[in-house]
């Protein structure tokens, strides 16, 4: 089965949507199987990352921010702001699609882990994951 | 099910293969379902990226190439020629494997999504890409 | 099925697990299908590379320490220790999740790849990768 998920606007940065995922674990009712998660744009994109201590999420959007900056004059691709070129840079340096195997009927997602859509854009409006459960 | 895919040799940069692995889709003719490709190689890579503007492919392979540049003396591994560790480098900033969903017996892109094969080598030889359709 | 391989406590760097999966893979006896790798860790993660010249690994891991170097003073979540913020980026960089298709039986490697467990940390204790195998 393939369920969308629509994840409001949001501000540029890291946003858990581990609870939002799960549900659509539950609600899928395997014990066992595979979560697969696909973002349907290329200027936002998945990790997984810790969900505990907020300044693990800071960091790594400073230091992504720092490694691919706006205003860089490589860039050529730029009618839609300084924002476009770094946003599709980003998203190719993480990730597009997700596998999360399901376990007893839940996320097999280490006690540390969440699951982030991350923005990169400043006004990205709101955004498509397709996810697809099996068995 | 596996099947095969291979592209011919290409010249180093994004090559659009969308249009090969949609057919294999068809091919299956699962309503639903998920396809996932897998590139056996380790000096090539896959990604979803803009489909639209050429300008957004030309500056995300002149960014790749400016951050894991050629004739790096941090390399050791330089006896396929200067673009062999650069190639291993862009690999794993990149991806191997890619899992896209499909509905409607379609795959799920978002409207700007094409898949690439990124040919990290000047004359990399034929690709071959494994791609695995289930429901 | 969903199973889950326990690799000892590694030093920092990369760690052929290639045999490890492989034999999981032939215990459940899909003679064509689907093996999806997971690190349940947000400080160690997984990439697919070259298995021969181990210059290509000593590179990629000191390439990669070049890119994310401890005791950069972007840093504020550094209370488990300098390779504390490191880890988590250098996870990001690289995959938590892989896919690889099965053909006759076994992982349908290129005929150059190993799977590599990456331990980003000095002492990262013991890893837990769960694996989901389907047809």
């Amino acid at each position: 089965m393939v369920i969308s998920l629509y994840i409001p606007a949001s501000k540029q940065g890291l946003h858990n949507i581990t609870n939002r995922v799960e549900s659509q674990v539950q609600k899928a009712g395997f014990d066992s199987g595979l979560c697969t998660l696909f973002i349907k744009h290329t200027s936002a994109s998945l990790i997984i990352q810790e969900n505990a201590d907020p300044s693990a999420k800071c960091d790594l959007e400073a230091w992504l921010s720092r490694l691919v900056p706006e205003n860089d004059s490589l860039y050529t691709h730029t009618h839609e702001g300084p924002d476009d070129m770094p946003s599709h840079i980003k998203s190719i340096l993480t990730s597009t699609s997700l596998s999360v195997p399901v376990q007893h009927g839940k996320l097999a997602l280490g006690i540390w882990q969440g699951i982030y859509l991350w923005e990169h854009r400043h006004s990205g409006g709101e955004r498509e994951i397709a996810i697809h459960i099996s068995n």
